[in-house]
């Protein structure tokens, strides 16, 4: 009975229906979007939506029934879980944020093709090796941040009254989105050296930004050119040196 | 008579010529843009626009004739046709805007000069392999259209109050415009958790760009690294490999 | 004595003790920064600070007298030192800005780390490569500030009054904040053809930084292309001469 | 004579001395921006940039006797003879301009310095090879200009009324300055559809600017690649193909 569920699961129309009910849901939840849509169909909205979560939840469901404890074990499934739970939770009170993240269940569109779930896999297999850099950058904001809340924090509390709002206004800085003229001039009038405390962090921000950038091509351009070319030389290199022991081997018996 | 027209066409100065009317009359729609000039010689820019537009309805005419129905397997002329066509449109009534795209003609000069075709045509081939990393972006606009229209689209009619309102200014704040003092910090006025939505939106919209950016730079370099090395590695595999055979020979030779 | 203390200093335990109180005295320099939590236990946290820097000092001292002179040939212990000096000198007067600076005490946090201070070994050692560069960027800073102030500088003495004050803007303008609708625009009002300073100014520092980040590209995938794919070349490549040789012995040995 | 002349010019004493005049011309022309400084010893500095100039001309006419015509066909030495020809034009009149320009000798530190001289001979090389990607950008700039005249120019004058000022309207918003908030929303209150103009227009300009930085990647690439790893590879094949010549020749001879 398991294995009959699991085998069905994976039929092609199986994964093309889901597919298909995804994109059907993200639909609907953009007309959601819509007041005039609401007005006229705001009940058929809602049930088809409503509609969609049960075949997703009857999808977890078998899956779960198909695989039992080792359905865990695939990040993608857990992914799938997580983003349909979500959806379950109430959202009465003071949690009608959680609605807005039902729209996340487009989502399982990657789960579900393999081309995109490639392409976020190289996304994620790329971030530890990054990981010295951020952790340098984390330890950059929060100097940063400490250090522009004593500065500037009593003259500027809006921008950098506490931590947060220190880090906040960095980040800003780091995008270069209005440094300059919105918030570092208005702060050198107060301060008139403020600049020799942002536009060294705009620099040093700057230079990690871009050697992020750097280490990502370099292990792309790593990782692309071993999985080609190499194959290639591999083969001609046991050839050459499979044909110079064959030399060897009859000039050993010629020499006998 | 059709191989002779279309051996006329490929005459070096029949494309100079088209080259010339090409640049002749963008030169036209471009004082066509001055109100003095007009005032002054308004007629005859008009009548010479006009004449530029008759030379290449009849060149297209011409190579229609010549090449008949395999006229339309070459992509540049059907991008031709299109170019000519959109100037043949009555541009009355409402559609004024269609006066304007005349200067798109200028495009033609991308469909005559050999080099410029190449650099185009490298534009375009880039695109599919990059397929993924489009509809990634897609969907993390269309979720992020969703999310930020329902949760801020009451408080903030003008940037987020449609689906379309909200992809616009997504848009706007993935190239960093303006998105913190314009945007974000007026919503957070309203919504004091509002960074939690854009700051891990700009994080993952800029990763992405980033890693469309990386693919681009792996993809050239493997095509270029391919172009130009493996052609004399080949050969020099080859001479090696023909060599150790030859030897090989000999020795068989030998021990006969 | 002076061998103990130095192996006492190298156990792991003294090591990851150190980081714990680097780390300690970052949370606590981050909390003197909230005013209620200063209101409610400002005394413990003066106090929990000036422990940690006791504890340094204890530290540097301890190396010190393990090391002697040959402490200040290692450049981190170096940074330490000047780091942890900081914050001894007295904060009074006008000087409080050496308050701010104590936060700068985490960044021993690379000193103790490792894998961090590989990469900011791999950060400074990027940087001499691209010193030409620089100093052609320092020799534009200085032209462009120059013709700036004495052009612009009559007209609007807040952007352009001094050499400080020029150098200042155009910094802003190469990071493209604000430069037009900010700068560009108002001083076209006064100077109509003011874009034919910045226009270009803006090309030439953009591509100057794009070959610096090419540079930094190119450097670092020679380093990694190196350091990995020649170790295996140069393998093969001795066994193949090798093979060779000795088919060439056994031949002169069959010629006698 | 003209020998002695010659060779004098070539000692490292009178390079470094010129390269010593050069900076010191700089200091002084940097000086000439400040006012109090100009109030007490202006006529000083008026007098030290008249000798430094004096100067510049003597080592120019003595350049020009050593080596005649063939001093004109080494670039650095037209560009030399240019930059100290500017400050030889007077300067009265509307051309106080050209007071300003003085300022550019100090780029002859570029000619003098062997390093720099290299970084931007490399600059300018790589330019012809991105010869295509200009005229394209280029003529997307014409288009744009046009396009944007004519659809945009009656209600919004001051940035679209010209081709020249839509011109710089569309550079502004390629480097993607205030585009949203100070451009395309205004323009959007009274042409709805104007986004359909922008939005492309940024995505084209901007995937056009990343394929001119993957060109020039890729070509730095190249000849990194190339002048090292070449010689090295060349070498060693080379050594193969005599050993292997060598080896059949003896088996000819064992042969016979």
């Amino acid at each position: 009975m398991r294995q009959r569920v699991a085998s069905l699961l994976e039929t092609s129309w199986v994964r093309y229906g889901i597919l298909g009910v995804i994109l059907f849901n993200a639909a609907i939840l953009g007309l959601e979007t819509s007041k005039p849509v609401m007005a006229v169909a705001g009940d058929l909205i809602l049930f088809l939506d409503a509609l969609c979560l049960a075949i997703f939840v009857v999808e977890l469901l078998a899956k779960f029934f198909a695989y039992r404890l080792s359905f865990f074990r695939n990040g993608w499934n857990v992914f799938d879980f997580v983003i349909v739970g979500i959806s379950l939770l109430p959202s009465a009170g003071g949690l009608s944020v959680l609605r807005a993240l039902r729209i996340l269940r487009l989502l399982r569109v990657v789960s579900v093709a393999p081309s995109l779930r490639r392409v976020v896999e190289g996304f994620v297999t790329a971030l530890p090796g990054m990981g010295s850099v951020f952790v340098l950058m984390g330890m950059m904001f929060y100097i940063g941040a400490v250090m522009a809340t004593k500065l500037f924090g009593d003259s500027f509390p809006d921008w950098f009254g506490t931590l947060g709002d220190s880090g906040y206004t960095l980040f800003q800085i780091m995008t270069l989105e209005s440094w300059s003229m919105g918030i570092v001039r208005p702060v050198m009038e107060v301060y008139p050296y403020a600049w020799a405390f942002f536009v060294p962090f705009i620099l040093v921000t700057t230079f990690a930004v871009v050697n992020l950038l750097v280490g990502l091509i370099v292990n792309s351009m790593q990782d692309a050119h071993h999985a080609e070319d190499n194959a290639n030389t591999d083969a001609y290199r046991d050839e050459v040196l499979a044909k110079l022991d064959a030399i060897e081997q009859r000039l050993d018996r010629l020499g006998r």
